[in-house]
């Protein structure tokens, strides 16, 4: 049989070519609506910040994230020569866009600038759990105001996105460090310049390399493991701005979820003051999200002074935190529960009502109802069988008496027959809606 | 003075250096609002259809759509070797990426499959008006369904998608056509093959190119311009399945969006069978969406045999129209006035009650509540004209008396007092909504 002889020897090399590319996924339908959950929460929450959501380029010029990091920063990305013979490069984060965008037009925005992103992001790195070459991030930043009520802003929505996960005091922390902390510490022991930055990239490293190199290269910046330990074990008045934020989630009730952490350093040069870390209290220990003060980064980019500081969070992470935990997974699920069914499934027991039926499917639609029905014709058993499928609250019948269809409800098939012009307001009302949209 | 200095001389050259790509937007808050209103509206009648949504990656293997438009799609494409030595390209539609996830994986999905994305392209074009190298599109399509009832679902979509943007008849036509009926009348004056693809280009071209070139090409291929054009003049009988659509559409109440239309072909060699576009009825007659039955393309891409029919509607056209309708552009502003608006702003009007105030704020985020307030000490007549910008409802005021909030409206300035603890429960009153949540 032709047909076999393709399915056992055609497609298979065919398939194999053309799949898709490793550190990237396809979003199926039960995948995306993940994806759609994640992105849903991330919005509503910025939504109550009354956050503006802002979107950039997902194609930007290499120059954009050399002038921020430096040459190596290529070594992660997708970059390559256009057509106009430009140097581009696929984002591998915001905060850059974010930095040219805002110094082109701040002034026509009130201060502080409070905006949001979600988008896609992508990085050449090695393949590993949580770590992908495409990823999606939620990106939120205050621009324009230098005062530390702004950083807890920022620190009071990301718990503010935890809780609405359904994440709980016990499932994660913030862990709060300011970097000025540091640099005084350093500057008062002579450390300046490039051995102050292989402190903090030591101290960066902190658990993950090995104890003994990260005491050679503290030694060598003229410092010791010992110290720098003894430092990191201060719990209070980390800095001014610490206590000041500190204070300001006490206000709200939300400074349980506070630790000071001066390892806390995030690697690049890039921070200029407080820096914070969203950890999930567990084995992994994971950060699931991480930003501070960048007070610097607009005036490299765009020549304007502007003070900002931000955070992001990325889907991959937070994904599989709220699969491993239940009672966040409680809430993915009755929202997918929610999201997947329909309100209605029209099914058509007498073929000579079809057009009726078709009549009766548009006009719910209009109305704002979630309908499906079966395109072609099929027996009466197999339509409910779809209705199931379809998750139908109800299903619509339009059965052998011309003028009336018959309403029944999935759950216990119990029935309500209607005149068919009555269909719309009587099923409104056994929605729980209102018919007037 | 060096700041004057640096502004007059500094920031120019670098500003333009990381300026954006031509042909790619910055999403301002203000456009970016206007993004979120094409994709909401999209999502929308999704919903309502119960079409599932999906995503693709952005970047694939460049073989990929090498299969199924050949080697010329690459001087489109924005394309490079990655650092593990693939040919890739970031997409420049989405069809070929849900064939190759289709043939993947369709055995575990009930048929017809319904799917809807909403994503980002990118294709290295001359820009003009209505061109751009990065676009977003909704794609929708029916899989595992020959039957023109599948055909007619989509095109019954894409009117309601016009509807639900606020057009009415007579700003917009569906025009349909049937390429079957093209290759029937082909067969008959004996051209097949290469002469008939030919045939079909110069029609697609009919009113864009030059008459006389068309002319050529036709008499080329073995007809005249006289010949196509009486065949096309046909506004009936087009085709059998032209016919049914036209009939499920008529059950509808939507057959007067409908208009037969020979001169439709849809470029390329991918569709198989019926094909539409929907215009704007207007000077510009320009296409907003397209699509078709293309039952060849899973198979040629993944090797399996499934049915299919979509179609696809860009954002930029789209925008575009909507800016130029009045009655599509009023609805557009009453959804971005409910979008930016915010519920409530908090005012401080006694800096001791501000730690009250920031509970205050924090108590009505957490029910759901878009709030604003001023991060910083500001003057009660600032603050109130920052409520106006924030375009809030009512001003909460934490003034000189402990225990006791004001409630403003902010339309006629009329007061409500009542008990700190009780502010949730009342403006929840005020607003309208029940604060159970």
């Amino acid at each position: 049989m032709p047909i076999l002889t393709k399915h056992f020897h055609g497609p298979q090399p065919m398939a194999e070519k053309l799949e898709k590319l490793p550190g990237f996924r396809d979003f199926y339908p039960e995948v995306c609506d993940l994806r759609n959950y994640v992105f849903d929460t991330w919005r509503r929450v910025a939504a109550r910040y009354h956050f503006a959501e802002y979107e950039a380029p997902i194609l930007e010029r290499t120059d954009l994230y050399r002038r921020k990091s430096g040459e190596e920063i290529t070594e992660q990305l997708f970059h390559f020569v256009d057509k106009g013979d430009r140097e581009v490069a696929m984002r591998p984060e915001l905060t850059p866009s974010l930095a040219r965008m805002a110094a082109a037009r701040q002034r026509d925005y009130r201060k502080p600038m409070k905006w949001f992103s979600i988008g896609p992001f992508f990085r050449f790195e090695r393949s590993s759990k949580g770590r992908l070459r495409e990823f999606y991030q939620f990106n939120c930043d205050v621009l324009g105001e230098p005062s530390e009520q702004a950083d807890a802003e920022l620190v009071a929505m990301a718990i503010d996105v935890m809780l609405e996960f359904g994440f709980r005091e016990g499932d994660f922390a913030i862990r709060l460090s300011d970097r000025t902390a540091w640099m005084e510490w350093l500057a008062q022991r002579g450390i300046s310049g490039e051995a102050a930055t292989d402190v903090l990239k030591a101290v960066d490293k902190l658990g993950r390399e090995e104890e003994s190199k990260t005491a050679a290269q503290l030694a060598a910046a003229g410092t010791t493991l010992d110290e720098v330990r003894a430092f990191m074990a201060r719990t209070e008045d980390v800095s001014p701005r610490a206590t000041a934020i500190s204070r300001n989630l006490a206000a709200r009730g939300m400074d349980g979820f506070l630790e000071w952490d001066l390892g806390i350093v995030r690697g690049l040069a890039y921070y200029t003051g407080t820096v914070f870390e969203v950890f999930d209290i567990g084995k992994g220990m994971r950060a699931v999200a991480g930003g501070g003060r960048y007070d610097n980064l607009v005036n490299l980019i765009g020549g304007v002074e502007l003070a900002a500081c931000g955070f992001a969070m990325g889907d991959v992470v937070i994904g599989n935190f709220i699969e491993e935990t239940p009672h966040a997974k409680a809430r993915l699920e009755d929202w997918l529960g929610t999201r997947r069914s329909s309100d209605a499934f029209v099914i058509v027991g007498n073929e000579s009502r079809r057009d009726e039926a078709l009549a009766g499917v548009q006009a719910l639609r209009r109305a704002g109802l979630r309908i499906d029905y079966c395109l072609t014709p099929r027996a009466v058993g197999k339509q409910f069988a779809a209705a199931e499928e379809a998750m139908a609250r109800f299903a619509v019948i339009y059965g052998g008496t011309a003028d009336s269809v018959s309403i029944k409800a999935m759950s216990d098939r119990s029935e309500t027959l209607c005149e068919t012009g009555a269909l719309l307001s009587v099923l409104s009302k056994l929605l729980g809606r209102s018919s007037d949209t």
